[in-house]
């Protein structure tokens, strides 16, 4: 991840002064910054908060990596340097781990509780990132041991009642067929609401099929029957999973559990205590 | 808000091709994208969201504006265009909506909470927004009704235990001086634990006296007292309020509730229908 | 394409003064600019070229689409305004579309050859474009009737012998697996070297294969013989294939020629007459 | 250069993950990337190749300067680091160097074949960059012992028919003059179709004097006529000029060679071999 | 402050090439260039023109910080580096340095001279900085000893004529009140013209009053009356305050000398020596 | 001048509230605003002025062109609108007004004030602008109906001491014969002490000679001596000259005076009068 990126955060928090520090005056008085968890949770964008001290002036001594599960009142990050760094980064920097590990640690559980179920099982978190935040999302799930179902519209190819639409002869087959003629090396998705789409799309060369809001009763038939069809087909679901209800979706026997939910998560309760060091 | 923080989060969706839309050969279809709340909730960023529309080429038919009140399958836009650009604002504009007015109904409902036990008090929500979401949540709050506790550190002076840890005389009174003397017009304001703090820092001069999780017990009985001795003073309190415990909080009397809740709320399930328009 | 990608090819071409046009004092006269090919070719990038006019701040009259064969000497872009708006586009746009044209020309050149031994043989451009140019070489690949190969390192997985190189076991298969347990949705790619490498990947479980410089005379019977064991595999061949040498690989039967030779074409032969317009 | 042009470049390739380093988990395995001239070559931009490679997080151990021969086989380039830094720099850097070294080289040829039959002679390279690559391959012209011939509108006065149109007396000396009183202390440049136009520039004050595909055979003639009238002038010839028949124009006494041939030239051959280190 | 800033004011005098170092053909000697004062000022922005030597590649020797006050002939900053670093930042450094030097110095001889009638008074510097200079005039501000009046529309409540005129009932009072209601913790300041208004916007609740161009005979007594009605009320005046009558202004005891005229003053006269070192 | 400068120009007083049109309630209020010269002046930069007010989301009802002079309480700009966009823009727009205006004005008395001695002397601003307006500055040169020297050190050659500096044999003639040698159509620049270096610089083939801060009652002697020499060179004088020195040095009959002066020109007075217009 650039500095560019990083550089946009601080400015998110600052514009010209950071009016607190500079009416008290304490700019240049030596200090340092200790991040800690209060509860715990899987550390995600430590690497990007560290960099965040850094790029306001400060020197990073300590921080743990994304993916490791920390403790409450565990010391997750930890720097020195004049107030006007410190003060700078100390909520930016706060925010950014609160959110991404809150993410990272909500990803972390369905992973677990999925797994229980179905070891092969992964959990795909979506595009849907709150605005500007998907690079640091993104970043998250993977911190949670999730993967990442697309990073935007350029990344794949999944065809949607909103595609077929337009499409003259608006039939699963068709549509799939006209992808795959223009996908290169690429596999083609879709979304379908039955069995009956699902194989119709599977014969058409369907690589991914993807469930939206099935009945999850009937699902682990359907998995099945698409199996015997099609050995290698991937099988997805989607639409309204969290961790309250994963474990009935992991159950039916599909490959990816499509969700939103991790971005959603609480936030990790994140603190950070700044002392003076003695000159 | 500028294009360019819009046209960023076009990119944020897309690299360089809709790979969907491109193999299917839709790019010039033209189409309608009707936006639809699946549920009841206030409306925020829909400006955006159809400037959004725009950019990606379309021309937008209608739109609900920010601070109303919409039902469940309610209309709240409406763009015409091509399949290449209602496929690029679709899903961009959908989720700026779905997690713009998530946070603006969970701000009307705090407001409206809170107002029953106290009219004159003020929903401020902080500066802990998703990393690059700032200025959209900033204007989701304003839409529920809410106050902007501060944008950033250049936008007022709150002193913390955090910056007291600099001086070398770490008391509330001696930071309230120091900071009244450099803040030309602006009021200085002061986190603080406890009613004889927050005595030292009125008569020291403060203009905002915040509260950091006190007891909603003895808070009444504060704010009276220090009310007392300055009938001017701003009180505010943070630290952990949701819609679940407000009205507790506003009953005490304070002008502020400062909270971070509203970013965490469940986003608003909003739908797109796309359909083809006959030539 | 965002506005603010085709003002940065405007600032290429311009610091602060259009020195020529001011010291002429020429600014403010009215006139229109007219775009030829000087030979025949596959126009791109004329809507970029339009709106670089309109940037400038001149009126588009006419344009020929993205996408449509013009003959030499054939009007492509008209456009009014005053001097300054029509010398600082002149240039910028021009060239452009002289470049992406050019690209676009040689990738129907590519087709056409390809496609009279190969009816199904797609041509994928690479994403070895010049530094810079990514974003108009694939809007132009695309109106020369090839597909893009791989936008960027985010949009599908392809494994190299250098990422081999990193793996303990450095054998295809394993790599091939180990992708396939991440790769959610998304087929596995890999470049392999011989049949036998081939093969391995295909059992298991890639999605498409692609040869690297392969001997053309042996690649038919290799085509044929993956064919066999699975049907649907996705062929590639890569590796200094041009206009010359494309008839050879495509009647191999691969399902994609992958090439960055269309970058590398001749640049189309545009002129730009600019006359005054009579008040 | 700045490294905001090269952090741009490395988002050419990249938007949120390299999918296949991702997937194949070798992101903080630790290799070394050699880069190679598979074919000789003059060397350019491999200052930028090199922080590209640290830009990415990786560490340059050596690399060759920019203007220098190199041979086939010959290392150019050596960084360490882990594999999600060199994988992402890999192509990035190789396209870079691939392309500005084919521009350096390509204009290192014509300098020695012009300066064999004109010592003093200079080979000036155009503004005709491919879009988005100025920056490239003008550090490329000058490693390859080349001049700019402008950089942009702004760094030089040149007067060509397109701007005569604009002028209500639409003659050449006229627009010299007019040039001239606005010009401050830059030379006034005229591109002119014949030996009478161009005296009559030379006679108004031009500086500098270009002939647009004149034939070579008067052109000789046409340069002595000129320096008897004014020894000063410098006398360019542009259009159509490639390493084909640069001699011809070279031998006809001009100060310089104005051509974009060398943008046109073929990428040298380079290739990237990644290992990984022992631990 | 970011690099990106500073990267921005180097690209504001260099397109593509520095045309002199480089037909000169020094682009790589090295050198050293030493900052002089050529007559005594109080030295602003000298970070960032030190980090301005270091983003062209050179290396920072020495450098005065700025708020100090420095002699005529005194060196403030020495750099060392290749030729094509030294000059690339010479004048940008040198440019910066003298502008921002001369706010900090003219802002200082204001404080100083309202200090001596007035210690405890403020200079405050508005927003009226030359367009794109802000962030660097606010520094300089701080330098010389002065306060931000405001930094930008974000940053604080300031009624004036202008907002009233919107206003149905365009009342100071009524303006106040529904100021204080969305205010937050935040004062809100109002611009009058006369006592009557000055006291009923402090009775109305205003934190801040400023005096638009008032009668400064008058101005002390009217200070003194809103004194008498509230004790803590912030008293500023604006309007044409100089160097000149700002002892005329300071002296009738307001808190804050609101004042353009640091923007205005002479740029501190600073040179730059550059020297070749022996290799 | 592309909308992305004059974004950034909104931006650098905004960040993400107008806090005082917000907690008025007048976003929406509409209104005309109307921006008077309080004092006679030449406008400069009023079309970016005009288009700050659209980007702000105002209609622009009139305005008046850059290089007019207007006269005192003149409207020059008048646009209707919203609360927010009015708010907004006026102190932008006209802060910007405000200082070109004053450049413009400037300008403007130079260029009579010589015209009046020399009537074709030129008065020609230096790259001297505050840090981040030139491009405002180069426009209210030219306004003012001043030629701009130098736009940056990219469009132009002109040697300093402090490149002889780098010179091995720091003689003026080598380095105006080395310069001359890479110059391509460029005429070579160099700035010179005395009428021996000068006659040295004009033998060696230099277009262009600055004195810097000579005598002027020697000046125009020397002048005299050079045009004998060579009677094309342009000679231009540069240092400290400003609207009270203007005329001694345009007496001397050089061709640029050469000065930074307009820069520090008071700005012009303007001020902006916003109304309620009746729904």
């Amino acid at each position: 991840m650039g500095d560019s990126v990083l550089e946009e955060l601080l400015r998110e928090d600052l514009q010209y002064l950071d009016l607190t520090t500079s009416v008290l005056g304490i700019e240049s008085v030596v200090g340092v910054a200790r991040v800690f968890f209060r509860e715990s949770g899987v550390v995600a964008c430590s690497e990007e908060a560290a960099r965040i001290y850094e790029l306001a002036g400060a020197k990073v001594k300590y921080f743990v990596r994304s993916g490791e599960l920390v403790q409450g009142n565990q010391l997750v990050l930890e720097a020195e340097g004049e107030g006007s760094s410190l003060h700078l980064a100390w909520r930016v920097a706060q925010t950014l781990l609160s959110y991404a590990s809150g993410v990272a640690t909500y990803t972390r559980r369905m992973v677990e509780k999925a797994r229980r179920v179905n070891p092969r099982v992964k959990i795909a978190a979506t595009r849907q990132t709150p605005p500007g935040s998907r690079i640091f999302y993104i970043k998250a799930v993977l911190a949670g041991g999730g993967v990442v179902h697309r990073q935007s519209l350029s990344d794949s190819i999944l065809i949607f009642d909103n595609h077929l639409a337009f499409l003259g002869e608006p039939k699963v087959s068709g549509a799939v067929r006209r992808a795959l003629e223009h996908a290169g090396g690429r596999g083609v998705g879709v979304e379908v609401g039955s069995l009956e789409e699902a194989l119709e799309a599977v014969r058409a060369g369907a690589y991914y099929i993807q469930f939206e809001r099935p009945d999850p009763r009937l699902l682990g038939e359907w998995v099945k029957k698409i199996r015997e069809v099609d050995g290698r087909v991937v099988i997805g679901v989607a639409g309204g999973i969290t961790l309250e209800n994963v474990e009935e979706y992991a159950s039916t026997g599909v490959d990816l559990i499509v969700t939103s939910a991790p971005y959603r998560a609480r936030p990790i309760d994140v603190s950070t205590r700044i002392e003076r060091l003695e000159a």
